[in-house]
This record gives structure tokens, sequence and C-alpha cells, in this order.
């Protein structure tokens, strides 16, 4: 098996690593959203503007989906990643719309040793999604299983 | 406007509801998370089935829009809601499988009403999913802000 770029032990606690960016449009917001959280202010251009948001939002599951994106094309796809327990928080701060362009850093909060697999330990990790303007808009405290770098092969 | 059925009073702490059931397909799994979270174990069934896995299993963010859209369909398009701040926590258990049929119950834990904002409160929900043989597969601790019910017309 080929070496990968990111095992447990190259998380460095409090390191941040930019992930990337990505671009959203009305019409994925109302596809996701279609699909999985129908909504008003989801889906519907008419309600959406009568609401409290004044036009279509992203469903925060949404914004969850793009930002987990950017971390597998960021890091996750060269990493021994063996997936999640969970999330800790999640905090949908400000609303994302149609055009915004999301910005997403992930900093590795803390690092613990699996105490009953001695191959993986999890590392959790604080994401932070900021639009175009700067602002803040959704964060997100994750953890993630990940394989320890294998030793190199007994010489015996 | 006509009066919806779920205002913020609506929710009585420690009443859990039944919201319904959904099943998904592999091809959903795949489809899913080659949008959102295209690691090998949710979308690629010969790399699946040499990981730890066994076989394609859901990405995490999936599970929590399948559990969404059900809880839209099962009581939130019926309800005065405003949206969410976000969550405090999410476990991921079992893996959920092409095939698993979920069914997803929510409790109120928390009802409280907005200091600022005296038309509108929160309430922490404890969203469970369970598979077909009854395991747990997903926990959310939710929040919701939804809107006061209206108060009768002002007679004078």
């Amino acid at each position: 098996m080929s070496q990968l770029k990111w095992y447990f032990e190259d998380f460095e606690v409090g390191k941040t690593i930019a992930v990337g960016s990505c671009t959203v449009s009305e019409e994925e917001i109302i596809e996701f959203a279609t699909k999985f959280d129908p909504q008003p202010f989801h889906v519907d251009k008419a309600a959406a503007a009568q609401s409290m948001y004044g036009g279509i939002i992203a469903s925060g599951w949404h914004t969850c989906g793009m930002i987990m994106r950017l971390m597998v094309d960021g890091f996750l796809k060269e990493a021994a990643s063996l997936g999640s327990p969970g999330v800790d928080e999640i905090r949908w701060l400000k609303p994302v719309r149609g055009g915004d362009t999301l910005t997403v850093t992930t900093t590795a909060l803390e690092s613990r040793p699996s105490g009953s697999r001695p191959d993986r330990g999890v590392i959790t990790t604080s994401w932070e999604a900021r639009n175009q303007h700067g602002e803040l808009v959704a964060t997100v405290k994750g953890m993630g299983m990940f394989q320890r770098r294998p030793k190199p092969a007994n010489l015996e």
C-alpha cells in the first residue's frame, strides 16, 4: 500500500490548514433543499422573499455538505481516514445565499490515540467557513478517526 | 395568514414525536457522496469492500439530510419554523447501507423563549434514527427557532 500524506500523527494541535473555496448557486441551493430540507425559505423564491431572510438561503445541512466536500478535496483524499464518530457542535451564524463563495479552514484542537485500538486515533477539529465578505457563516467542531502512520517494515 | 399546527408553545418538553421512515438505496448513497463526501468507503464499491466497513456506507451528512427530510415532512412543513441556529451534537453510531430503512423520532428537551425577541423561542430536541433491525444509527441534538402562537386579534 502506498503511503498517504495524512496519518494520525500528522495533525499538529493548534495548526490551521486552509482547505479551499467553493461557490454555490441558487439553483444548487434549491436542488439540495428540495431533496433534504424543503422548508419554504430554502426552496420557494416567493415565500423566501416574504420570510425573515428576504430570499432563498441554503439549508444548514447543505452548508455542511459543501464544507465536507472541501475537506475531502483539501486533505482527506490523501489521508488515512477511517470515518467519523460524530460532531460536537455546529453553528449556522449567517445565511448562505446563491452566488456566495465559502472559504474553509480547519484547526486541530485535540489529538487522542485510541485506548482500545493501537492502530488509530481521533483528531478533534474546528472548521470555519467564511463568505466572500470575510463573515463567519458556519463553524463545526468535528471528529475524524485516522490510522497511525505504519511503522517501517521489521528487518528481522 | 392561516394558523399552523406547530408554534413554539406546542412543543411539550419530554414528549416524543414519531416523525416517519425512509429507505435509502446504494445508488442514492453514492450520488450524495460523489457531490459532498467522496471518500472511498462512500463512493467506490471495490475500495469500500476492502475497508473496515466491508462495503459502501452512507456519508454521515447524508444520514443527517435524510433525517432532516423526515423532520420537514413529519411536522416542520406545518410549523412556524424560523430556521435553526445550530446543532449541539451528532453521533454516527452504526453504518447506514443501501437498502436500510431509517425510522426517526424527535423529543423536545428544552423550550427557551427568546430574551430579545418576544415573538419567538428556541426548542432543543433530541433526534434518534434507528434502522430496520431497531439499532440506533444516529442521534442529533438539534435546535429549532419557532414563532410564538399569534394572540387573538385585539377587539378594541
